[in-house]
């Protein structure tokens, strides 16, 4: 053995943050993933009795063809936003990089429980416990897969408070990748942890609207002064991908393959319960925005009750303040505010909705991922709206008693579970919270509140 | 089943934020802890080959007896404090808190490995997984626990960047115990959000100097504009213990009872080492501060080279801006500026060393715990400095390989380690690396970096 000195620690002999070395990192490594990480995502579109209403191309009203879709996105995704298999292999490289945060724990709240003087047994099960502190990576890491083995290099995106954007920027990192996002400007100036965060992983990060962009230095041009939004830098992120053939553009939530991905975290739940000797999960509350961790929690429960008969119920907890499920029409919408995306069917508040700035920036969407506006359609899914002093006031019990601070999209399944937990379960029942994530970049939200 | 009506979610039916109701939660509430966590905490103190030298009386130079650490410990911490028992049994009720985050992953660095182009095996034990995303937990449930159980409701401390105090809030929450911080004014200030965690678990943070105390009112009336050291924090603190006969004070790293309690971290290592097939760790790098997480994950390897013949060996990786244990001196010296503490034996920079503001603000102490320093005068543990820069260079490529951003003072130990893989390791060696806590919180340091 060699002794440990410190001139072995320099810069040069430390460090080479910009690249790494060797070949690119697509092939399995040998990792040995726990038999609780899925070998499978699973898919509710293979058990639904009437199927999901197709995308619609924006110009002909038609539905989408995988050629409409190829500049954006891989063959092997467009493929699984179609697919009504039931099960779809999950890439040995990809589970493994979930085995670094999966399974994701799924832990009997007793100190909730006492302090709310249920005798109802409350789970939740956490998404905090992946890198970027939230369930995002689940279907970045698959989406930046799925590229890379195209030979796609950069993916570009657009990203809210940046819990998504971050995501991506990890995935890319792990893939050998470029990742670059545009960041609505309010975000970049006002959130800076999650574009540090990006920036750590390699990732660049471009303040929205930008000068980089058509799209961007007409919004410039017409307002200088903008703050951006969401849709102005979903154009932005599009139109890089399709001008550069090397780059595509990848989506965090909404579209069916990210709900695909995200069923890693309800399918590990049914084997965690099992392993927790209940029966079943008899109500499951998530939070909603965009859908994909509501999605990713109850679809592989919803399914297990179409196929076995099981009765889990699964409620989807949206703000008060952007009620799509619970306010919005159900129909055909744009999922950007220019309407140059496709029309996708779901509950919508009309794509000039603007939600109010709640700090619960990843629910701040107009309309909803459309299998999930789907189930609940079909009655597979309620819908319940929370008001945003009511989450936090839950958020803080729920930290108080169990030491997690949860994200604040995710107080809204906490506040539905604790009131439902507080009067309304029987003894025994089985509730459990999907806690997509950790509110540790969110604490000024909570000091607003405090 | 009752339906989930949104009329369930207010704010009287939803939370009451200040208070847990019913019994203190001190007994145990028969939750299944998994096998891994430890039964007992493991004591170095048993198996040394020479005994830890006391801590002597400030004013008389004598060691100190139980009397005289009464109006600040518990008599249980006390006794942890002196004893040479080998196992000390954790309380069920903190092994059911420990269970919440516990064990923490050991990760074998798979992709880490092969950026560095090692054929050692390179694993991480991390402690970020915890709810305020550190090792200091570990001590804080365990100390409060202590003190709850003789009926103190109240618990004063100091912090500097925050985390201890945060730990100690949490800790305090839990148990249903009420927490005050003095937190150095400088960090107060620049760091919001280590503050506003401990507000939202309900303790209660001040700037140090305050005009609670009468230390802090001196401070002020000399400089009204200070900004405040550690040293005067600790004063604020202990002084707030001693005129209240409900409260105690907490110390978060250095004392014996502390590197106790964090033995968690090398018990856990060797069952999850053996579970992985590994014979031994060849070498544990840990990050050195006040020495709590490296002597929590190190004792219990180097007890078991001292007991069993194994060869592990250990590394203290300490900032080269604040080098007490590889350019300090091994002698008494007190623990604070004033000179008020007890005079403890250790590698010390001396008491009046400031040291500079780098970014690894855990890092930031003119001493080292004794049973550390203790164990480097013995043979039984190597160091080696680090400089800032290497460390955080070493950070970002950890990041971009294995996903965690890992905590600044953690880069200390992860930038030693990786520089040994890198040139010195041999095939199949096994090393380990503490991974402390994350950077979540620290993203502004790496940011500045990059």
């Amino acid at each position: 053995m060699q002794p440990v000195a410190a001139a072995d620690i320099t810069a040069e002999g430390g460090a080479a943050p910009s690249t790494i070395p060797g070949p690119r990192p697509l092939e399995p490594l040998g990792v040995e993933v726990p038999s609780t990480v899925p070998t499978h995502w699973y898919n509710l579109a293979a058990d639904l009795p009437v199927p999901v209403p197709p995308h619609l191309h924006p110009g002909t009203h038609e539905p989408l063809g995988p050629e409409d879709l190829a500049p954006l996105f891989p063959m092997a995704l467009i493929q699984q936003e179609v697919t009504t298999e039931r099960y779809v292999e999950i890439p040995q490289t990809v589970r493994e990089i979930y085995a670094m945060w999966r399974p994701s724990p799924l832990v009997r709240a007793h100190r909730l429980e006492r302090a709310l003087g249920t005798r109802a047994r409350v789970y939740y099960k956490y998404e905090g416990v992946s890198p970027v502190g939230s369930h995002k990576p689940n279907t970045a890491v698959a989406q930046a897969y799925y590229n890379a083995v195209e030979g796609v290099m950069r993916l570009t995106t657009e990203t809210g408070a940046g819990q998504w954007g971050a995501s991506l920027s990890m995935a890319c990192a792990l893939l050998g990748m470029t990742c670059e996002v545009w960041q609505v400007r309010a975000s970049y100036d006002s959130k800076p942890y999650r574009r540090m965060q990006m920036e750590t992983y390699g990732g660049i990060c471009h303040p929205s609207p930008s000068d980089l962009t058509e799209a961007g230095r007409a919004m410039l041009a017409k307002d200088p002064d903008t703050t951006g939004s969401l849709g102005m830098a979903i154009s932005e992120a599009v139109e890089a991908a399709v001008k550069d053939p090397g780059a595509h553009y990848s989506l965090g939530s909404v579209l069916n393959h990210v709900m695909l991905h995200q069923s890693v975290i309800g399918q590990e739940v049914l084997v965690q319960l099992a392993e927790a000797g209940e029966r079943q999960a008899d109500v499951v509350f998530g939070c909603a925005g965009g859908g994909s961790n509501l999605g990713g929690l109850t679809f592989p429960l919803i399914g297990q009750n179409l196929r076995e008969g099981t009765t889990t119920r699964a409620v989807a907890c949206e703000p008060a303040a952007c009620p799509s499920l619970t306010q919005g029409e159900y129909r055909y919408d744009h999922g950007d505010v220019a309407g140059l995306t496709p029309l996708l069917k779901m509950h919508t508040l009309g794509n000039d909705f603007v939600p109010p700035a709640i700090h619960a920036g990843g629910l701040r969407y107009h309309g909803m991922s459309p299998m999930v506006s789907h189930a609940v359609e079909l009655g597979l899914m309620e819908a319940v709206a929370v008001e945003q002093d009511d989450a936090f006031a839950a958020g803080i019990e729920f930290a108080r008693a169990e030491g997690l601070i949860p994200a604040p999209e995710s107080t809204h399944a906490v506040a539905a579970a604790m009131a439902y937990a507080r009067t309304s379960a029987s003894d025994g029942e089985v509730v459990v919270i999907g806690l997509s994530g950790n509110g540790v970049l969110d604490l000024a939200a909570y000091s607003a509140y405090v």
